[in-house]
């Protein structure tokens, strides 16, 4: 595969309940802000939200699927968290291309954002992978 | 609560087959490295290996726990993957105070590092959270 | 640790829809009451209701994490189910410890309290456990 | 239905690893005797065992779709904790009739057993159950 500068991918998906009660399960954030409703009625956002590592975990589905794809190794990524996404939020992460730090070696430093359904940026950051 | 410099707290667990199979359902993110046995058995490591994001819920899980604990608000996560974690892999996820980055707001820079059963250090990096 | 009579600990969470399609599985328990939504509809609760062994497993949670803590072995559960737990609903499981019956072996029994979001007992019961 | 003391009713089922994973995301319960195999491997039982309350479960699914069956309203159910039930046991859940309380209310009491598959009796204990 040729990488160039710019190339995007994207991936879209509606956050349930059922992915954040899963996701408390499976790496034990009971945090209220997620799996409490009636304490996130009193909380900044009013009401849960889901968990900001899941929603990273929709950039890693772009990576390992799409750019660069099936095999790629994840080598670090870095996120900041803008806003709140809620239950039932549709989230599309987008991949771009941003530098090819090591041709040889096939490592690739990535622009990582994600959007909600109205189209504002709810997280952002950067990956470096190894790819396949 | 005080916070200190230099303060503590951990969280351990497996990793399970089930945690992998959930977490490539939740986020979409069927990379054969972690569900495809036979393609995982020609890679590098030989074997199918966890989402690194899915390793980073456990750094999540002692902030949303511990340090700060219940409510804290994820800003920041910036993730180093050092080693693979592979499957049966027990994780245990460290979270020290590295800087009180603003008092009054409650907004801390923790360092983030995640070790294997054998002390080996599987990644590192830090996160910026606001306190409860 | 030291224990003392009357010190107790909590643990809340909303009961989800996943949660119980999840149990349901585990258990095998297949109760129209808990997975029948329209059977549901026709019984004395109106509508499905929590699996109760469920709800206990809320008290197994504060006893597993908290009083005693990890480590704790399980001798006894008992529960009595007084009300019925609607999906969304959030419990409050609650142990207080009642009596230390064996110092040197570290057995203790433990009052087990459900509430709801209202504040109404859902189960009450007693546990006895050995603690770490 | 017409009920009579000494009928009996059992379920089995294997309990797996991701039976265990699913239950502690339920409840919350992540004792490391259930959820961490280091630990395990270093606490009395040499390895990581089963949720007792999951293996209760067992029970209910008896009682809901068995014996009183669909409908089935749970009051109390007690159990002690005989011995360690360790992932991949196969446990068969018993349920007898040992007492009608109230027939006009149909109110039963059940006696509750679980063995493992070497025909050990790993739990044990009744249950009232208003029959539908």
């Amino acid at each position: 595969m040729q990488y160039k500068k710019g190339q995007k991918e994207r991936f879209t998906k509606t956050i349930t309940e059922s992915d954040v009660s899963l996701f408390a399960g499976i790496t034990g954030d009971f945090n209220p802000a997620h799996i409490n409703a009636e304490w996130a009625k009193e909380s900044i956002f009013g009401e849960r939200i889901v968990h900001g590592i899941l929603v990273t975990g929709l950039i890693s589905a772009v990576i390992g699927m799409k750019l660069p794809g099936p095999g790629a190794v994840y080598m670090e990524q870095d996120t900041k968290f803008l806003r709140p996404v809620k239950l039932q939020d549709t989230v599309t992460a987008e991949v771009e291309l941003e530098e090819i730090l090591n041709e040889e070696k096939r490592i690739l430093r990535l622009a990582t954002r994600g959007y909600n359904q109205k189209g504002e940026l709810v997280l952002e950051g950067y990956a470096v992978v190894k790819a396949p």
